[in-house]
């Protein structure tokens, strides 16, 4: 956090405004080895919510957690040619298995306890699990096959930023195999809409969901549909994607059934996954110059309560009266810390975006009230004790509500829609998310990124069919597509 | 498991058995690379079961959970001298971060991306939460700090037996700094006594609580406590252990208070955990030589419901009885596979040690009621529909008293009191756990178990300090400790 514990302003940097949100809100911080990232309590918690949420959508759409190992033989990443060239690069090698003392006092690597073969710290299962259903996997009977599992990943990274982009993180995978290419594709597609849900009614966020152009798809995949969300800095977040992985893996690992006729045939496959970042996200999202400012849906703490202490006073009478109040709802905090002014914890839970703050001090008590104050926009509202459920209920309702209209329109009012290169350009320039015809070539896609920075975040399932021009090479063009600078 | 699919049973060969029984519910297998396990959604439901409730109670007691990086820095591994010689061994090296391409298609690690130092994936993370104790506590007001996560661990390991002893297993562990050695050592016996609840109410099994001797510690600590459990060839498995770990590790990082008088102090510290492991004490406890048994509290299906089908006919009337019923219960599952017969189905419903099976015929169907077999003991009875909800509820908590009881009374029965050599020789190599008199040192405890096999698995609370004299050398001893052949 910049100095006098200050958040930057969003205007001023903001770069620097969400790491000293993260800072402030005391979500995580770097570790000790370059890329990687301690989640801290609060963060955590936030994590907590959004994984228990996802963990049953996941289960009541049919899916089983389990979990595969760490660590992935490297021959194993030679099997699928393109996913090779994606995710075998960037790779954290296991090499030993064994460290021993020196002789001088210090650990060193043993160098007889060399691995035959180099193991990989997992970017992503595909390889591993399809080596496990190439042996499960008989008869049209043992299909479908849908699992999933909470584990961490590595992809080895120089620039890294909390939540966004780290070398570890935590996710999940689920990984499905189906009978045909139409199973395949209906799943892939009602995991991303799972996503959607999950993102737009618990987080507040609003996305639009697409198919990625060749050039950005999985490694390995048939399709990849993705959900890209829109920062407050007009940027693009992908925040989940769902891959469609055609027969690609199961050729590749010879995972094969007998169909209903006698015949052998790969399966068809899916994948999909949403991790840590989708923290970052939210916190992109929806926070403030003040600091965090968290949906009441995913909030650890939904309301914070603050009664007036007086530091070196007796405080009976109101903590009793605040034991005796009916606030309705779990996920709530009562701040009696004496040795912290009111002004100082008004603060500290502004800064950890709690959607609600009570106040009840000497006045309040003898109305038989509490000051009820929003943190998104600061209104404030004094409620009779015998209403304060109710009203709770309901205002924890409206501001999930407000927060995910705020974005919405946001993404709105900065998604443009041209047709020529020059507003293309400018509208691309001022942050905007922008759709435009493009010729369908990886060559125009590429040249569009040299020059504006912007990619094809995904080819929009709302987007219909109609015939134009390439704003960029003025070839015909089937669709529009959403280009934006991207996280 | 064996040949014709049968489960080999346990006077012929218990470590046969175990694998059979857990090959027989589809729990887990091993994994590609040697000392890996891949959990199963069936292994990975009790998992998540056992997860789930343990998480609940140390949140309960006031601990917060977070997440540390996998990889930690080989230097770390130096600073805590007694924990290198324990932990800093078997240990998994990651030296590289790249693979490339060798240009003639095969993917090798790329020598330009070694690692300045090397990174040791997590045996255990004292060291490097430590590093981060150290930069967040500065004050008596931040003590004391109660934090766990739930991760992946990776200790190399040669001879591997799924659950029992993998090189990658997962599991919490607890961490807390205190303001004394006293407040530690309150919290280091708190958290021990969650694990004995965990254990005897909801698993069902019975364990012996108590102090490790020196030599079998956890290494750093100051007292290690565990829990020990009983399997049915007479073995201990440590189910548990939880680490008094004094001022050691703060030493180390300098993790330092200034209290309230304004001095520098070392935070005094606790480690705690449970792993997979104990799915492996479950299987072993209530198993017999037909699979699985599960105690209700835990099992991932509590009853199953077979209604008699018939393969080519219609079973409408049947399936709307099965409607129709209110169990009352959650965790059920109906069978309604048509192309498998009722007995294969007992078969494979037992084998997965559902507690309670309902069959439901033709017969049972005109009588308004189902046939209602217990799993633990074959036990059936006819019970009328509207009473079903209502037994069912009440042989569930039976069943579990029973299993536990079980347990409880083959400990007993298997536990001698010795006190001289030659019966104790003869009740270890009977297989029973053996209370003794041990004269404290670590020569004879070395020489005993270069005798027998047996190691000393605590002193338990439960046994009075008495003079006495040492059941090996006969020189004098304080207590009676508990000695067994252990997994």
């Amino acid at each position: 956090m910049s100095k006098n514990n200050k958040i930057t302003p969003r205007s001023e940097d903001y770069s620097q405004w969400y790491l000293d949100v993260i800072e402030a809100a005391d979500l995580a911080e770097y570790g000790p080895v370059k890329g990687t990232m301690i989640i801290k309590p609060y963060g955590y918690a936030i994590w907590d919510n959004i994984k228990n949420v996802l963990d049953k959508k996941i289960k009541s759409t049919g899916h089983k957690n389990m979990y595969f190992p760490l660590l992935i033989p490297k021959s194993f990443f030679n099997k699928e040619a393109s996913h090779v060239e994606g995710f075998a690069k960037e790779c954290a090698v296991v090499t030993h298995y064994r460290l021993k003392n020196d002789g001088q006092g210090n650990i060193v690597v043993d160098n007889d306890a060399k691995l035959e073969e180099e193991l990989i710290i997992r970017p992503t299962s595909e390889t591993i699990i399809n080596y496990s259903f190439s042996k499960w996997i008989r008869s049209w009977r043992d299909l479908p096959v849908l699992i999933n599992q909470w584990v961490n990943v590595m992809r080895w990274e120089m620039r890294t930023r909390p939540f966004l982009r780290t070398s570890e993180f935590l996710w999940q995978e689920g990984h499905t195999c189906h009978i045909s290419k139409s199973e395949a594709e209906k799943e892939a597609k009602k995991m991303l809409k799972v996503y959607v849900d999950l993102v737009e009614k618990k987080l507040a966020m609003n996305v639009v969901a697409g198919k990625k152009s060749d050039s950005e798809k999985f490694a390995g995949a048939l399709h990849t549909y993705t959900i890209e969300a829109m920062m407050q800095d007009g940027k693009a977040l992908q925040s989940a994607t769902s891959h469609n992985l055609g027969q690609n893996f199961a050729k590749a690992f010879e995972t094969k059934f007998l169909d209903k006729e006698n015949n052998f045939q790969y399966v068809w496959q899916t994948s999909w996954g949403m991790s840590t970042r989708i923290v970052g996200g939210l916190i992109m999202t929806h926070s403030d110059d003040k600091g965090l400012i968290l949906p009441p849906e995913i909030a650890p703490i939904k309301v914070v309560v603050i009664p007036i202490l007086k530091e070196k006073e007796d405080n009976t009478k109101i903590l009793n009266f605040v034991k005796k109040i009916k606030f309705g709802i779990k996920e709530i905090e009562v701040d009696t810390r004496n040795n912290v002014s009111p002004g100082a914890k008004y603060n500290e839970w502004e800064k950890k975006g709690v959607p609600i703050r009570l106040e009840i001090g000497q006045r309040e008590m003898e109305n038989n009230s509490v000051m009820l104050v929003h943190r998104h926009n600061s209104i404030k509202n004094l409620v009779k004790i015998n209403d304060l459920a109710k009203i709770l209920k309901q205002e924890l309702k409206d501001i999930q509500e407000e927060l995910y209209r705020k974005a919405l329109d946001f993404r709105i009012e900065h998604t443009k829609t041209v047709d020529n290169w020059e507003d293309f350009v400018k509208e691309i320039n001022n942050n905007n998310f922008v759709l435009a015809h493009w010729d369908g070539t990886v060559e125009t896609e590429n040249k569009i990124k040299e020059k504006t920075k912007a990619s094809i975040r995904c080819l929009p399932f709302d987007q219909k069919m109609e015939d134009g021009f390439c704003v960029y090479s003025k070839k015909p063009s089937k669709q529009k597509v959403l280009f934006a600078k991207a996280y």
